[in-house]
């Protein structure tokens, strides 16, 4: 411990100051919460092996806060223990000119996760740890959260996570003050989060968390327990140390007025001196410089790219098997390569990844939420893992946490299988036809639909070399590997990935196919037919929708019809990029037709549904003939 | 009871050839589970208070089944209760020509709600549990769930509401195969179901799931029980009735061969007849026919518009909070009005609604995924729910479930605040600039982005009286009423809301701004101080960006600067309806400039944030006069 108890004591009063003046200084922000987790903050802050002179060592412990809103508590406590400057803080809290964020950011140092939307930080810090074991890096995991946010499944979920995989590297400290916005959290909505505790297994100690010895003690006590993940459940006051705001909710969401201010501060035997704040905050700057991220992750190598040859009958999601597999075997020893599942191994091919790297596959059940931040957090420790899902599960379900994840700039890999209507009998529910829109949704994913399993092996090959996240969007069926004219694989031994980039798998004129994915083959297979009639049209796969770029194919859409083919929601996917870029590059389409699905599918094999939404290759053939002949 | 408990039984053997048949015949399915529940279907479909003859009765009891993959369970015991016919289940069985689905699909006699995607049902179910207990009908709910999916944190969240709102009309049973895709379930995540639902308060039953009359009994007991909500665990084996079927989880979803169904079908003592099945499946169209699901929902009277003029300062939340509480008081008596709240009662502005109604405000806590189904599922039994929340969490967090209520075709309207950047201080994680991007991936939503307190007003009426989801998105901010040109209340007593209407609130020429929400004031404001140098520009607001028709408005796109201007993610917004309409509709605009969120936002005051993106007053103005200088 760098500082004594009666050290700390003295911080959580000047820590109490600093939050109440920059909340009133930025006259917005969340006093109440901070002053009910200030003393845990500084605990365990003090008690954890982070070096505010090197936060971001590769060793340090991690200590992840869930209810990102008390920013103004964990600010202090870590400007107060050294890592930043205590006047900068206060100045520039909540102002676009500083880093300090309404909602702590990772980035900070000190911060390891950017919370706010409640219920994601305990499966944060379960990535975290998780990795800890994987990497065998022998540092500890701290994990804060509120009771208000405990009725969020997403805890319930990461708790049992924790007790499966024996994380005796993690302790987690509950704020239990009873209080949330609507008023006392018992009648908001009771959680007996004890119970909830002790059913999944966990050990449990109670304490007083104001009182520092108590804390200590408990932190102690959980470091060295060895049997699982302990949980320290904390009794506190919401606004606690200054009279008027103790057990008051109104103080949740409100800085206190000037008066209000100058009467806490002098409860707390401290000067008001926020007119030098405030003088400092007008000389901030419009906006911040980024903040910097690569320290915290790893590539891979991408190995040798496998080959599939003609004859060869495999699927997309088979090729990423191999691929990962592959990777697993290639990277042992250096950089791990893990892959998260949900309970759908044969589905998303972990088979053979699981053979060959067993202590890598991470099986986190039937708990998606949970799956995709803890995948998101391992990201950013020593390890690159590959989240496997079905598309619905992997982006619908999970889409905020996707969005989390992509806010934490992270370096996850998600691999959905099961796209498009591709899927066929299993129905609406299990769609994924918008994998295009929801991608685009986030600023820092890239997305790679493969047209083939060769292009997948690339994509994945790619995915685990290249920083940062992306998405690869699979279909189910096995597909031919697509050829050149010449009948040799077009994403053969000379080609090379390069995300962006368009393939032209035909070239011809009047007509262009602008395609993707699962159906990608079918449109080659319509151009071939149609080349046996002294026909040539164009068809261009685009494995990156999100880069669409119409001006680097401005040859094949002036003047052409061009056709938009995609097993995808019609109105979200490709076609929005096209439209856009033939917008912005004034470019002059002869017509431009949509193929896509206008509605939630039924159930049925997918040769019937492509039929259905005239995605087959003889609507294709007639659309195009219509084309044509036009 | 209408069968005896011998009847079942041999209606239990029956089904499991059924089951078999159907998922042979359409070579996909799930027989394990469907075996392992068959004998809880038909205990509960038989217990329960529905008559086949009138299955869409309103005061009928619910029978929620929340792992929809066990469809051939659930249809085959549906069918030999006498829903439907049982052939030609058996040969439609996961065939786009019949509405029998891979997954159940609310619209069928005796299905409630569409499953599939794990751990919704039970909320589903609370949702319709506590619409009967506003609506005052006696009916009883039952909901089925696997062990599987036990792991899902949304059922956590929905065993507490259901504990806190005292369901004793709501009787869960559990099916406890121990089974699931990739082995035992206790190995893959497990879960401690009894002590879970003991930490939440339930009454619980241990039985035999495969034992009519132990069945029976408890749910007797269970429907007695008053004190609150019951679940009946019931200890299962998968594959049930077939010596080389049960407790082996490679038949999860794997229909059998033919041989082996000869085998099975033997050991069963049915005859095997799928010859004939397969012929009638020959026969099926490639399309079925479309569900009514209009006899499910009602809609309420509007009232009388509230109007707001010049000198009212009120945000669009603070208009909503008005609608929704005088719509409460106008159908008072008639159709209950729902407020479904997260904890965040002040924010989204519930605060009157509760003292009008306080009988029909629902606080389901911090639990947004749990939130988001029960008012789904409300919306579908008496009631006209309006779920408010923050963007991010009214949509991107329960991204899913809000696909799923629309694909059940509910009736839910969503009334999201804290949109765009508008939030300022609480930055990224709270900035939801997404909210037209998630609404167009559903194809049975609308949504609404009102310009003003006046249009907000007439927006929440028009939801209230208009049947089917609906989303209405507004920001954060107090923003004046907009005017027209002779400084009347633009959306006042003469304006009627209609869906998809564009509103031209200035006319002029050469360049013309497109807009929505929370800024379309400042587009005004600019267009007024250019009027004011000899200037006119047109404004558009286009409150229903989806339904965005570039042809309606042609004459001031062709030859015109056009300027999509709008608080939200710029690759994602109303730009791309834009986009695709001009494409469609072959229109030449002279220049085309997006302003929007092209990035994650720091956090910082709305004025800052606003400069920060170009979305200000003064750099429209700017780019305004470049264009007319151009």
């Amino acid at each position: 411990m760098k500082k004594s108890l009666n050290e700390l004591k003295e911080l959580g009063r000047l820590c109490r100051g600093d939050i109440l003046k920059m909340t009133t200084v930025a006259k917005s922000g969340h006093p109440g919460g901070s002053m009910s987790s200030i003393d845990m903050y500084l605990s365990v802050f003090n008690m954890a092996n982070i070096d505010p002179e090197n936060p971001f060592d590769p060793k340090r412990d991690r200590v992840v806060i869930s209810h990102g809103h008390t920013s103004p508590g964990v600010y202090s406590a870590l400007a107060r223990l050294g890592f930043f400057n205590v006047d900068e803080l206060i100045a520039g809290f909540r102002h676009a000119g500083s880093i300090f964020e309404g909602h702590i950011t990772r980035g900070i140092p000190g911060v390891e996760w950017t919370t706010g939307n409640l219920g994601q930080g305990l499966s944060a810090g379960v990535g975290m740890a998780l990795a800890a074991k994987i990497t065998g890096d022998n540092y500890h995991v701290f994990v804060l959260h509120s009771d208000g946010e405990s009725p969020k499944g997403q805890i319930a979920e990461a708790r049992r996570t924790a007790k499966k995989e024996n994380l005796n590297n993690l302790t987690v400290l509950v704020d239990y003050n009873d209080i949330q916005i609507s008023g006392r959290a018992r009648d908001v909505l009771y959680v007996d989060i004890v119970k909830e505790y002790e059913s999944a297994g966990w050990n449990i100690i109670e304490v007083d968390g104001h009182d520092y010895e108590q804390l200590f003690n408990a932190i102690e006590e959980a470091k060295n327990y060895k049997l699982g993940p302990t949980v320290i459940i904390a009794k506190t006051i919401i606004g606690k140390g200054v009279s008027f705001m103790e057990n008051r909710h109104e103080y949740h969401g409100a800085p206190l007025k000037e008066d209000e201010l100058d009467k806490a501060l002098k409860e707390l035997g401290l000067e008001n001196d926020i007119e030098k704040y405030k003088e400092m905050r007008k000389n901030l700057p419009l906006l911040r410089e980024k903040l910097n991220f690569e320290d915290y992750v790893v590539t891979a190598e991408p190995g040798t790219p496998i080959v599939y040859t003609k004859d060869d009958k495999i699927d997309n999601r088979g090729a990423f098997g191999n691929a990962i597999a592959d990777l697993a075997k290639v990277n042992k020893g250096k950089v791990p390569i893990v892959a998260v599942d949900c309970d759908l191994k044969p589905s998303v091919k972990l088979g053979k990844f699981e053979k060959v790297s067993p202590e890598t596959y991470v099986q986190i059940g039937i708990q998606e939420h949970n799956a995709a931040t803890i995948a998101g957090a391992m990201s950013v420790c020593g390890v690159v893992p590959f989240f496997a899902d079905f598309g619905v599960f992997g982006l619908d379900e999970t889409f905020n946490q996707q969005r989390l994840n992509d806010i934490n700039h992270t370096n996850l890999k998600t691999a959905v299988t099961h796209c498009g209507i591709d899927i066929g009998e299993d129905g609406k529910t299990h769609h994924e036809i918008n994998y295009i829109g929801i991608v685009r949704s986030f600023f820092d994913t890239k997305l790679i639909v493969p047209a083939d399993p060769n292009q997948t092996d690339k994509a994945v090959r790619f995915a685990a070399s290249t920083l940062g996240n992306v998405v690869i969007a699979m279909g189910r069926s096995k597909i031919p590997v697509i050829l050149d004219e010449n009948g040799n694989p077009f994403f053969g031994e000379n080609y090379e990935f390069e995300y962006g980039k368009m393939d032209v798998l035909r070239k011809g004129e009047k007509v262009t196919i602008l395609t993707h994915g699962s159906v990608a083959y079918k449109a080659v297979k319509v151009a071939d037919k149609l080349k046996e009639e002294g026909i040539n049209i164009t068809v261009i796969n685009v494995s990156a929708p999100l880069e669409f770029n119409a001006a680097k194919i401005s040859e094949y859409i002036d003047n052409s019809h061009v056709i938009i083919y995609e097993d995808h929601n019609k109105y979200n996917g490709l076609i929005v990029e096209f439209s856009k870029s033939v917008v912005k590059n004034k470019l002059n389409p002869l017509t431009v037709e949509s193929l896509g699905v206008d509605n939630y599918s039924p159930s049925g094999n997918n040769a019937s549904l492509f039929k259905i939404f005239k995605l087959d290759e003889e609507s294709l053939y007639s659309i195009v003939k219509e084309k044509i002949n036009e």
